[in-house]
């Protein structure tokens, strides 16, 4: 049996297998690559002494019983990408994960709680429009009915390709021997770099309100209609968006509001809009302050479009709470931080991760580590080896503290 | 020999003739539907007693002769049409100026200068992307070096369309007998119809400056990327958009400015854009404040880029110079309202016309009769039969001054 695997190497053996034959990484749900993915990491695992299995959906463990094998501490991330993506997001959580409780186990021996590590079967919902499938089907807040109708943009079903992995949808109730649950994972942005710090121990995830917006305004001439008589759908929108972004700035940090969407037709460069469609997407880590600024927007919004004379209409398609990091966690990971000598800041998580899911299931925290640039989700994705082996000095000494200290904390979710 | 024909039964003609099978009106410069307008057109003004002629390109002409026939007092339009087109845009000028000259001639008998109604081939540009090739053929600006590569949707060429239809590139020097040239056009606006006017008397036509604007940001993370952090280049756009609009406001008519076309990349909801370009079509019958109003959109798309960290990128791609009418035939088609009763009203013409091309050759002035609800380029394009009528009665008027008057006003163009 082999005694030890680093981060890095895992992520080298797994991109390896899950390259394309134009140099682009990706691994969406229940493809051959996603599938030759999750064997290798279980190949690794087996040959390093985890006690390996797959769940009924494809949710990969590798675990290392503990003397009290009905409390487990879970640490990990998820394995599919986006398409063309980067060598860490997802994959370095699981392979840290693997660096981290090898290395407890060989030096502490076998932990007091059994120490898990998964690599969720998908968090992206980047094959099917639907996130997070593999880590609420441990949280048991899965909807198979949900994704069994779904289709990836070739027409395959959501069912026939699971199927094909030699999976199949069954009964899964939530596991309920999870103690505590550790996702180290890249920040995604670029508040670590610009600050200097190593880590960032996450307090909260955000909560996301998604909308789309349609202006209806009346398409004319754009030579013979007097200003005064325009009822300009994009000169309403591009008020609007402006003016987001100028309150997101007042309302200040952890706040962030973005439009990255627009269509706007008839689209002739001389013909007035009449009718512009826009994304908005808004997040704060506290729920209060993120419905107080929708509310804001959207009057603001109706205000523009009553002094355009434009119609409005908003639909809301994505809807999700901030989800608090527990506390005992947050203060392990700080404590981590000073044990590993590394500066660290406490942050929200700006983007959504398992965690937020696992966070209803049992007392749950997240690492993050710089990412160059701020860059996520493209072959530029990059953190420093320094970078990525603090993050796992950080993992290994919470999940020490979370194993092998007697009593584990008690799980209050359950 | 037929006496009389209005103005509405030959636009009935035409139309008949050039409608598709799906009831969509359009004649395309050089495709059948066109050819049999112009032909259409020509044996209406032949069974009239006008004497026909085509010249090398395909602009038709309908004569009838001055005891001076060295000079001509030339009305009219153009035949050609945007796709599914309305009756009247173009058409109606050619109409208006047949039964205008029948009624003359019938009427007072021959007149000092010879009148002659015009049916220029080509206005529109929306075949083939080059406007007003029959005017500028008329008044000698055409550029046949320019048109001669060009081709269709379809990749039908240019040259071979037109010669497809019995015609051929040849030297074509301007028109040396064009006393004067007046156009009855559809408003195309709804000015006249919201101020209750039955004619606009158009004093200029607009100056054009049309420009694709390029904003150059970096493309983040939606959730990771505080407000700070951010080159956003949408939110760099809709500032700018937004602030053109107020900016036209603040300058007052006839300056107007539209935003019509907007494309933002990567275009994800989710993600920050690094990538817009839109369109900016601003016009004014003064030439100093056309450029005034240039510079200070430019110089705030400048300072707002600055302020975004964004680059800016400005290409103009079109520019042209105000043109304004001859003032002694402003005073005529104002004479000539009063004569026939008709409420008016002077205005600029915010959209482009032969009329611009021609007065580069000749007197030139314009006569407007109400749209309904200022559409045009549509198959709602309407006006009333008496406001048809008004146009028709003020054409003939004017019409009546330069060709029957002794001695017709002196051409300072030549």
């Amino acid at each position: 049996m082999k005694q030890h695997i680093n981060a890095p190497q895992v992520i080298h053996e797994v991109v390896a297998c899950s390259t394309d034959a134009d140099g682009s990484i990706q691994r969406l749900l229940y493809t051959p690559a996603w599938l030759a993915a999750q064997r290798h990491l279980q190949s690794i695992m087996d040959a390093h002494g985890f006690t390996t299995y797959f769940d009924s959906i494809g949710n990969l463990f590798g675990r290392m019983e503990g003397a009290d094998n009905t409390r487990t501490i879970l640490t990990g991330s998820h394995i599919d990408t986006v398409k063309n993506c980067g060598r860490l997001d997802g994959l370095y959580g699981i392979a840290g994960g693997i660096e981290a409780v090898l290395r407890l186990v060989h030096a502490h021996g076998r932990p007091a709680c059994s120490l898990e590590v998964v690599s969720f079967a998908e968090e992206e919902g980047s094959r099917f429009p639907y996130a997070f499938w593999g880590s609420k089907n441990l949280a048991g807040t899965a909807d198979p009915a949900a994704v069994s109708g779904l289709q990836d943009e070739d027409g395959l079903g959501f069912a026939d390709q699971m199927q094909a992995c030699g999976f199949a949808f069954g009964p899964q109730a939530a596991r309920r021997d999870i103690a505590a649950f550790v996702e180290l994972h890249i920040e995604q942005g670029a508040v670590l770099e610009r600050q200097g710090a190593d880590i960032g121990v996450v307090e909260a995830i955000v909560g996301q309100k998604r909308f789309s917006v349609k202006i209806t305004g009346a398409a004319n001439h754009a030579g013979t209609t007097p200003m005064a008589y325009r009822r300009d759908a994009l000169a309403c929108a591009a008020e609007i968006i402006a003016e987001i972004r100028n309150r997101a700035i007042a309302w200040g940090d952890p706040l962030v509001a973005t439009v990255g969407k627009i269509e706007a037709l008839p689209g002739g460069g001389n013909v007035i809009a009449s009718h512009v469609e826009f994304t908005v997407d808004i997040r704060h880590t506290d729920a209060q302050k993120l419905s107080g600024f929708e509310a804001h927007v959207l009057a603001m919004a109706e205000d523009a479009a009553r002094r355009h004379g434009t119609g409005l209409a908003v639909s809301k398609y994505l809807d999700t709470a901030p989800t608090p990091m527990c506390g005992e966690i947050v203060s392990l990971v700080e404590a981590a931080c000073r044990k590993s000598c590394c500066k660290y800041i406490k942050m929200p998580s700006g983007a959504g991760h398992d965690a937020q899911i696992m966070a209803g299931l049992a007392n749950t925290g997240m690492i993050f580590v710089p990412s160059r640039d701020g860059i996520s989700h493209s072959p530029l994705e990059c953190t420093s080896p320094q970078g990525l082996a603090s993050g796992v000095d950080v993992l290994a000494h919470v999940l020490h503290g979370l194993a092998y200290a007697q009593p584990a904390p008690p799980n209050d979710k359950k």
